[in-house]
């Protein structure tokens, strides 16, 4: 992910200061921006879909960028916001699905966005190999692993059942109204966040945009792949609406044109068609995790954009940013 | 895969001639054999099960010839068939799962097929790594996709059911008829491209041995290995019968002697040691994919393989071809 | 693991000697001993909860050390017991799910044990790309396998029922009662081996503090963490009691403070966090395991270690043995 190099020697910057660019940037790194700009859009985007995910967020952020402070990890990494937004989607993550007034959730969340920074210093060796970055794979890995297991542990669920079961043929309605549409395309943003509101996901939009204009339209691209594919396939409306077919879409399509893959006019049909192949996978991954109780988070993007930056070096047409 | 260099240089064929000669090639890669004549063969199989498995076979291996032309994938590499034969299984392989009488089928076919080289070329860095071929992993991606991904797509999927299911013990009768014995040693062949009828399975073999002796008497020690384990451990007569407890050996032991492992007699043993192993991996996962409604495809041989061609540097006894 | 170089050259030890000497370091290599001495109580542990149990775990072992040999694979690795420990948790393994008393379980543990030598060989070279050791990976793919496959088998399966079943939220007492206590904190170092009994877990550490003070005084500190992060997140007192939450902890605080991470204030505190995630972990691999019928064994232990050892060298805090 682009680095901010020579960040954290500005002078001027008091170390509170320091550190609290560093938490906006994590936050805004979910979205590949590393921008203390993009990232107070997006935190007020959390509070706007209300306060707790906010405050949540902003915790997970902050936990998992002194963590990485704390181990000694290279200050560029963590100046630039690169351990710290798999703590933001941690703590946003854990409020929303183990619910945000438990005590239990709490602690947890400050254990899992220290945790991460573990894992993704483990995964970014690993991926390294082949020069790929390691996406959101930390935080698909410990947030799919503490909503599996907690309905194993009585104090960590308070759900009145669990989620497992045997997935069913989709049924319903697939044809959108023009308001389901317009929703569906905003909600395309926040639920890379878990927020189905469409105000929610505008203001992720305006935040890419306040940072980088070329990732604003890709992410647009990507929203409208995924929503053309869902709707072709035959995806039910309802959680078309939702944003919950096109999330992986639009991280896909920022991430193989302008952020991991030069931009050029082969880069564009890369990223929609990659964006096209996570949106199917994401109808395989709801049902891969049924059985189990798992959720889908952003796994589809992350394999997806695994296997479409990993290949970069041997086609011609396609160059690495 | 063994590759045969310098066919694209050869002048005296006209461009949509080579171009027909490599989708053959993709179309015999699928059993390791990089020639066009077994491809002949092998097309003729799939059009004697069913015209259309032969249409969309050679469909899925076309479209995927063309697309690695496309993004500009090494010649050599191409014209060896090494980027069709994944294609050529996604083409059958949707047809047979999706139905081929849809025109859903048909485009996922089209878009499928022209992802599995992206694909490809991921897998192939990543596993390259150890020097390992990605043997028909990328087909196995797609299709568990594809068709776990399909039933929550009601515009793509056809079915009255979805296939979900926990998986139960075996019951049911176990002895073969001498009948069932041999059109299992036939559908074992046959069940590498889905087909289940021995005269199917035959002429494979008979396409394999017009290309390799070696590899067609190592298919037949891998067939008998799958039947007999299939036999001594109990597995039900009806799917032993029908190729579906053998055709992971098959793979196995062809990859494991003459193909990737230079042969000799200890990689005779270590071909049938790995035949029998994917026999018992071929069981287990099919229970595995049993409640998220996947199937198994050749994900026991694929896996088999990778780790049996990948220790063989640590093996004293063995050396790779 | 640490290897002991130079045993294989002793010249006092007769050929009968020296491997059983092997064998016996192989059984201790489980605990990541490399002390036949250690090994020798660990066989008396696995005897005191059944003869059985104790034959079939030498027996795996024997075989597995016996077929790295006849490989040719390296005499220090298999002198140091590295390449026995899988096949003695295969043996031990397959007596207790499979059932003992059947020669289908005899047949499949010679088979399992010999074959876990090449599946060991792949996954050293593949995770040797990273310096990290393979861990009981290959047992536990081996072992997945063989059991997830069995009940598809009628002769390799004896019970009357599948172990399939979708995952439910756990209810049931979680507060532990003293005795409770100290046996999960002795239970937790015997399901290391499959083995509930508080007295075999007893003699399993009594086994690694005669080779190792420091590894035993980090698998105790493993088991209390597992301990109290079960407790504190609820998981019913009645798995807690018989080690089913701890022993991947006891593994896991080994592994990274004295075996493969160099002891030091920080390692320590990074094995009391790599020990509470693998609790979570385990109740989240008890869920994922539940619909195909699988078992955790030490999967989270394998997976938590993988990528606390694979971070190392990106944490300037730690350094690795």
């Amino acid at each position: 992910m682009p680095q901010e190099v020579g960040t954290s020697s500005a002078p001027a910057e008091s170390r509170p200061a320091r550190f609290l660019l560093e938490v906006l940037r994590g936050i805004a790194q979910v979205d590949f921006m590393p921008s203390a700009l993009c990232g107070a859009v997006f935190l007020a985007a959390l509070f706007a879909s209300g306060w707790r995910y906010g405050l949540y967020g902003l915790l997970g952020a902050a936990v998992a960028t002194a963590t990485a402070h704390a181990l000694g990890i290279d200050h560029a990494l963590v100046g630039a916001g690169l351990r710290g937004f798999n703590g933001c989607l941690i703590g946003t993550g854990f409020a929303v699905f183990l619910g945000p007034a438990h005590l239990s959730t709490f602690l947890l969340t400050l254990f899992g966005s220290s945790l991460v920074v573990v894992v993704t210093s483990a995964l970014a060796i690993m991926l390294g190999t082949w020069n790929v970055p390691t996406f959101t794979m930390p935080f698909c890995l410990v947030t799919s692993v503490m909503t599996v297991g907690a309905p194993g542990l009585e104090k960590a669920w308070h759900g009145a059942h669990g989620l497992a079961a045997l997935p069913v043929p989709a049924s319903g309605a697939t044809a959108l109204s023009w308001q389901q549409t317009w929703h569906a395309f905003f909600g395309n943003f926040g639920q890379i966040f878990f927020m189905p509101q469409w105000y929610v996901g505008l203001m992720f939009l305006v935040g890419i945009a306040l940072a980088n204009r070329l990732a604003a339209a890709m992410a647009c691209l990507g929203s409208v792949t995924g929503l053309v594919v869902a709707v072709l396939l035959g995806s039910p409306a309802e959680g078309v609406s939702q944003g919950l077919m096109g999330y992986n879409a639009v991280l896909v399509a920022m991430a193989l044109c302008g952020v991991f893959v030069a931009p050029s006019a082969w880069s564009v049909a890369y990223a929609i068609g990659g964006a096209g192949a996570a949106t199917v996978l994401t109808s395989a991954f709801d049902s891969f995790v049924g059985p189990f109780g798992g959720r889908t988070f952003t796994w589809p993007f992350v394999l997806t954009a695994v296997l479409f930056v990993a290949a970069v070096p041997s086609i011609p047409r396609l160059r690495r940013t």
